[in-house]
C-alpha cells in the first residue's frame, strides 16, 4: 500500500464526561477516538487512524490533547479545524492543526507532558462542577498538601503511585512541577509537568494529597509511602473527572506551522 | 381538608442544562420541579406542590432558587437537604432549608432577584462552557457595553426587552445594579439586580448589549431601542444556556433560621 502523503497534527480539547476515554472502544461503548475518527474521515474523504499522545481514562478531560493522521486528503490545515468542528459534537473541538514531519508522532515525539488536577473545597454539593473537579466536603491543609507534592518533584521511582497491575515499564520519571494554586471560591488547581506520567499517576498523588490535607494521613506518612515504593498503601484513585490533559510539549521542529 | 403544619423554604441550586425549565411538565418531559417534589415527596412521606420564586426557562441555571412547600413531614430542616440530596440527581442541590412564616411565599413575598448572564469570548469553541455561557467568537467592547447597560438602571418601562406576545402586566420594573464584569480567559459576567424581571427580559438585555460590544448597534441606536418600547427592535434572544438565577431576596423576618 502506498504511504499517504501528509501527516496532519492536531490539538483537540474535550469535555470527557460523556465519553469511554480517549482510546477508541468496539461501538456501542463510545471514545473520544472514535467521533474524532468518524469526523476527520468525512473531511479527508477516507477512513482516517489517529495516534494520541495520551489515553485519557473515561471522564478524564483535555485542554491540548494531542493528536496525529495521516491522510491523501486535501484539505488545508487552514481550513480543517472548522470543518471537522462543525462535524463534531460540542464537548469535543479542534483547537488547531499543522503539517507534520513524515516522523512525527503525537504518541512517540512527546518529550513532556503537564497536567492539571482540580479540587474543589464545598460546603454542599456544587452542581456545576460535579463533572469537573473533585468535591471535597471538609477544609484542606493546603501547606501541608504542598509540603507533601514538594517530595515528589524531581527524577525519583514513582511505583507507589503507578496502577495496580500497570505495564512493566520502568517507574522513573521526572516531574520538573508540582504547584497547588488557589483559585478562588473554594477552588484548588494542582499543575504538574514532567517527562512523562505512569498510569493512573495524578490521580494516586492526589489521593494521597488529598489525605494529607485532611490530616489522614501525616506529610511524614506521605513521605514513607513515596519512598516504600508501594501502590498498595496509596488511598484508592481519585476520581477522573478532577484530571485534564493540559499540553505536551515537543521539540520545536516537529511543530511547524503551528498557530497561536 | 386540614391545612397542613409546617411551611418549609428552600433554597435550590441547579444545572439546568438537561431539564425543560423549572416548572412541572406532564412526563416524559420532565423539569426540576417534578423531579425535586418527587424527592421531596419521600422525604415527606407524603406527596408535595412547590411554589417557586422564579420559572427558569429550559436550559436556564440557578445557584440560589427559593421555593416552598406545606408538609405534615416531621423531618427537621437541619436534616432536611442532605436526606433530599441523597435522592436528587447530582446537577439539583438543596443547599439550605429552613421553617418559614404561614404567610411566606417564595413567589409572592420576593422583593428583589438577582441575576448573573455569563459570556465567554473565544478564539475556538470552549467544550467546557458550551451549556454554561454565550460563547462569542469576536471581541467585544465592553465599555460600550457598559455604556448601554448603565441606561437600563432606574425606574423603566421595559417593554422593548419583555418576550414576544408575554402576559399583559406591567412592563415598569426597578433595575438598582447592572455590573459587567471581566473574570480573566475572555470571561464576561453581567450581574443585574431589581425588584423584578419580565419574562425573558435578561436574556434580550444581553442580546442587544452583545449587538453594542459586537459594533452591530451603537450605543446611541441602543437607546433609542429602549425608548422605542418595542420588542420587535432587539436582536433575537440570548441563549438560556448563559443565565443564572443567583439570588431572591425577602424582607428580613420571613426568613427564620436561614442557615449560611
Amino acid at each position: 500500500m502506498k504511504a499517504r502523503a501528509r501527516n496532519i497534527a492536531l490539538v483537540v480539547a474535550y469535555d470527557g464526561t460523556n465519553y469511554h476515554g480517549f482510546q477508541r472502544q468496539t461501538p456501542p461503548v463510545v471514545a473520544v477516538q472514535n467521533v474524532l475518527e468518524c469526523a476527520l474521515g468525512k473531511v479527508c474523504g477516507e477512513d482516517v487512524e489517529l495516534a494520541a499522545a495520551g489515553r485519557t481514562d473515561a471522564g478524564v478531560h483535555a485542554y491540548g490533547q494531542v493528536v496525529n493522521f495521516f491522510t491523501d486528503g486535501r484539505i488545508s490545515v487552514e481550513r480543517l479545524p472548522r470543518a471537522v468542528n462543525g462535524l463534531l459534537p460540542p464537548d469535543i473541538v479542534v483547537t488547531q492543526a499543522w503539517e507534520a514531519e513524515r516522523d512525527f508522532s503525537a504518541r512517540h515525539s512527546a518529550t513532556g507532558k503537564a497536567y492539571v488536577y482540580r479540587l474543589e473545597e464545598c460546603t454542599v454539593p456544587n452542581p456545576f462542577t460535579r463533572s469537573y473537579a473533585w468535591q471535597i466536603f471538609q477544609p484542606l491543609d493546603h501547606d501541608a498538601m504542598r509540603g507533601a507534592l514538594a517530595m515528589l518533584v524531581g527524577t525519583h521511582d514513582y511505583s507507589s503511585f503507578r496502577a495496580a497491575g500497570g505495564a512493566p515499564m520502568s517507574p522513573v520519571r521526572t516531574l520538573d512541577e508540582i504547584r497547588l494554586e488557589e483559585e478562588g471560591a473554594g477552588r484548588l488547581s494542582c499543575y504538574l509537568h514532567g517527562n512523562g506520567f505512569l498510569y493512573h499517576m495524578v490521580r494516586n498523588i492526589m489521593s494521597a494529597a488529598v489525605s494529607v490535607g485532611l490530616g489522614r494521613i501525616s506529610v511524614e506518612r506521605f513521605a514513607e509511602i513515596f519512598a516504600v515504593r508501594d501502590r498498595r498503601l496509596v488511598p484508592p484513585t481519585a476520581p477522573a473527572c478532577g484530571l485534564y490533559l493540559l499540553s505536551v510539549d515537543y521539540v520545536a521542529h516537529d511543530r511547524n506551522d503551528v498557530r497561536k
